[in-house]
């Protein structure tokens, strides 16, 4: 089985033509990233994740992980090793504030490695996503001291995190929460059970940070109630030097259908004294703090949706084009089933939707480096809200079908589990459900991000698109023909929009019936934007001297399928969409 | 976890109502199956199904089989005692002749039970299955030596059957099989290998019976050079007792995706002298006999996708009812999951795909007994050669999606083996691969059962779908309205077969390139057609005094639901359907 081959060639045209890092990298503080600069960071990890991590992926998956029983997790043979090379090469520090050891690189930078890293290994790749997501909230909400004492060593990758919310009882309702928090001096003592911590023990690095949520014994009931500790595994004395072993640890591992290399633990914390914690940020308000935590892991998961679906995809297209069977149409000899229609059909599904939602997840991580560097910062926050449900519940949507095509290509080799294909299709169902599962992500999409603001954050975006299609209309015929059906589903989109806008007042079922429809209508119109303006790249690029003419060829050629294969999907959503809630709702619950 | 619990209610209103079963029982041969005769079959169906063959799903998921180091392939515990009750109980032989031992019921009823037994473990259920399909096969195609002596002891169970056809270069393309058979006396002498056989060894039963597809050595090449032989485990002799060990066997089992339980065997023939076979019909005309077995077990296969969908359903609902999280709409407290609108979505998502599948392939057997023992035989293989590719190719793609959504109800539960809900996944994936995949499903639908009549079979289904919308277009006004929007979705499945039959004369590419989308195009409004014969049945009965109000009731909302959230897919599915070949042939093989 071939090893994963990052594709920097679509990942440079996406950031150069689309994301617009010229304008990025003129940001402050992001000086240092220069087109070559760049070009050399995607290169290096392009190596490391199609080199070292990629050959972990069927290893990590066939051998799975372990507990011993001292309550250690041990890691797929190599695993340790491959997280070495990368903490050493300084990957953990992309996107990190120079003061704590970071490189002060693009989010948008950083989510182009990211990407491989999953790509690669999603089970590997988690551990470091984690931590990425634990830096940003001790970074906006951690106390000085506590920044000072985590953030650097979790930068350099020589220490991980976790994200430490669900309870049995709470899983996306976490106003059930149960941990309490009993103050103790400067510190806290922690108790209770938490389940499905992804990486919550292993053998990879030197220390854990676990942040926990839990509840103080004054605290409100509902969520306006939780607090967020940092709990360290071995806890951190103040010269930085490592002290005793906490009150803490993994209990049992999950046994999954996929991410078999990735310990999904039941930790418990106070089984004793009570686990030593640190409060971060104010007491009660540890949902905001964990909110930061959450929306980054939110684009990342996103992200693993793309980054799955490139993996199965290059398997597919290796297979296909092995594989002879049968005659094409109009030849006599069997041929390699890349040239049957229905297997093309599939494998430009595949390879469509994973350009769309790559660029699309680009396009949130762009807006995030303006929000966070840039004038407009108001603007593009809304527009990296209203991004992030799309993001995540549009492309891991799409890579549970990216997946499946994938195994549905390789015939009876992709049921077989040695081919690899499978191996994709199962670890990509968990990326629908964690971090908040497709029904939450439009829930909040619909709630949060569409009627809170009555809608202008999405009429923003709206406008942005007919812009993009207004221009490709004085284009050339084929500009104008690949936008011409998008323009309709931008208009569809806008009168979802409205009738949710204007119908959930006079019905509390609308906005949760319409929810799941209204995110796949605004991921498969966001995704054909995005393809219009990849279209619209390449077509200026052909006009250029240095243009690569292959690859400007075959982004038109993908941004037609789209609009032809999978644009038209929009239609079905809308039309559930706006169906209204009645006969969701109308079955007796006895009767189910 | 809860067992399988047959929804033998949905049947029995399916086979009065939709299937028309009195007509049915009048037919010749059929007299035994009356209502009350049916209602007692379906009954004791029921009890097997749910008490003995479901509670070793979950046991054989997680055992799986061994080859032990004599060729012997070890099933788990309780399976050959589960087999042994259907034998003795005589459930293998309820549709075949009494001529040899057989029960002479209708295939519709047959397949009713059928349906409960993969419902309850698909790996035990494929081993009657396949017995089912090479039992027909005789029928119609073997001597009345051949049939005398091995039909009966099929047909009592005491023997198993399988199906060798793919060989490592022969998957859907079986012209490019190697087999080969020498004859020699009054029998042959197989030699050769193949894949993927379902069953091909066990400790279940005393004898299996091998039909495997082989070349004499005079054959042509192609699909017309193919024979199809009798190759039994251990050879029979005249008297019927048991002879000695063929020259064939199992070599080695695959560690597959799904359906643990079920030994998919490479099977090696003649190794020594070469395997024993006798001559299934007439010389090169073998592929021929074995379509009389595939098209029975695509059938099959599409109800399997129906089955698995009716399990992972009452799982989900039976989840969904006892997990509480988070306050519903407008309320305070928590809620069971199963108040909350997008899971409702999801729920009855998975349960109108499930029956209106259900109703669907019923319709095709209903056909079928028409077929066999009715008066207008052509006009009704028409049909069933029509529905058939429809049942297995968008039966088994909804299944993919229903057990999909049946993890994904579970939340973080869905992706912990131990709840069940992955097992569904995971077996599912098979039913779009095997027996044909979706893409051959799709051709054949295309190609043989639309072109080759130019479109008269379709135009026929077309045409009673019409006249069903028109009756309900008089009827109340909820008729009116659930049959108002399949209008539509029929004259477009119409628009759609003709620009099929126009426009595939110029383009060779064509017929493939919509294959799958006019498949998954004609399943939808077939489902929809079937929702509304629903609907109309079940106004019907609530204006009768024995109506049972409460299942007339849910079948109601169920079409709104369908109509509502289901068919407007269509739309998708016929824009992408016209949309051409251009953008799915165009992108060079070395650009993919």
């Amino acid at each position: 089985m071939a090893e994963y081959r990052a594709p920097v060639t679509d990942m440079t045209f996406i950031l150069q033509h689309l994301v617009g890092m010229d304008k990025i990298a003129e940001l402050p503080g992001y000086e240092e990233a220069s087109a070559d600069m760049v070009a050399a960071i995607l290169e290096e990890a392009s190596k490391l994740s199609g080199e070292v991590i990629s050959p972990l992926n069927i290893v990590g998956d066939q051998n799975g992980v372990a507990l011993d029983e001292k309550g250690q997790v041990v890691t797929p043979a190599g695993f340790k090793e491959a997280y070495q090379q990368y903490a050493e090469g300084g990957w953990g520090s992309l996107p990190f504030d120079p003061e704590f050891g970071g490189q002060g690189m693009p989010q948008v930078l950083a989510a182009n490695v990211m990407e491989m890293w999953q790509s690669a290994n999603i089970s590997w790749g988690l551990c470091p996503l984690l931590s990425q997501g634990a830096i940003e909230a001790l970074e906006s909400s951690g106390s000085d001291e506590l920044k000072q004492r985590y953030i650097p060593k979790l930068v350099s990758g020589e220490w991980t995190a976790t994200m430490n919310l669900t309870e049995p009882q709470a899983g996306s309702d976490l106003a059930a929460l149960r941990s309490r928090a009993e103050p103790e001096g400067d510190h806290y003592r922690i108790k209770g059970q938490k389940i499905f911590i992804t990486w919550g023990e292993h053998d990879m690095a030197e220390n854990i940070i676990h942040l926990v949520l839990a509840r103080l014994p004054n605290a409100p009931a509902g969520v306006r109630g939780i607090s967020l500790f940092i709990v360290p595994k071995f806890l951190v004395n103040e010269d930085g030097s490592l002290g005793g072993l906490n009150d803490c640890g993994a209990v049992s591992l999950e046994h999954k259908l996929g991410i078999h290399a990735s310990p999904t633990c039941v930790m418990s914390f106070g089984d004793n004294a009570g686990a030593i914690g640190y409060l971060v940020g104010e007491e009660h308000k540890g949902l905001a703090c964990m909110f930061t935590m959450m929306n980054n892991a939110r684009l990342g998961v996103g992200l693993q949706g793309v980054a799955v679906s490139e993996r199965a995809y290059q398997l597919a297209v290796d297979y296909a084009r092995d594989r002879v069977q049968s005659p094409a149409p109009g030849c006599k000899e069997s041929a390699a089933i890349i040239r049957h229609p229905d297997v093309r059909r599939m494998l430009m599904t595949m390879r469509t939707l994973t350009e769309a939602g790559r660029a699309l997840a680009y396009a949130a991580y762009g807006s995030l480096d303006h929000q966070l560097r840039g004038e407009d910062s108001a603007l593009h926050q809304a527009r990296v809200s209203l991004l992030t449900p799309i993001v995540k519940g549009w492309c891991t949507e799409t890579a549970q079908e990216v997946t499946g095509l994938g195994v549905q290509v390789h015939g009876g080799m992709g049921f077989i589990e040695e081919t690899g294909a499978a191996q994709h299709y199962r670890d990509a169902r968990i990326l629908t459900i964690y971090e908040g599962t497709s029904g939450i992500q439009a829930q909040d999409l619909v709630g949060r991000k569409t009627l809170f603001d009555k809608g202008e954050a999405m009429d923003a975006l709206l406008a942005e698109m007919l812009d993009c299609v207004e221009v490709a209309q004085q284009g050339s015929d084929r500009l104008q023909a690949i936008s011409g059906s998008l323009l309709s589903a931008i208009e569809v989109l806008g009168q979802t929009q409205r009738y949710l806008l204007k119908a959930s007042a006079a019905d509390i079922n609308l906005a949760g019936s319409l929810a799941f429809n209204y995110m796949m209508l605004a991921g498969t119109v966001c995704g054909g934007w995005q393809m219009l303006k990849a279209a619209q790249a390449a077509e200026n690029l052909l006009s250029t001297e240095d243009a690569d003419v292959n690859f400007c060829h075959a982004k038109l050629i993908s941004a037609e399928f789209y609009m032809d294969q999978i644009l038209p999907r929009y239609l079905g959503y809308a039309g559930a969409a706006v169906s209204g809630s009645e006969s969701i709702m109308q079955l007796d619950e006895d009767l189910f």
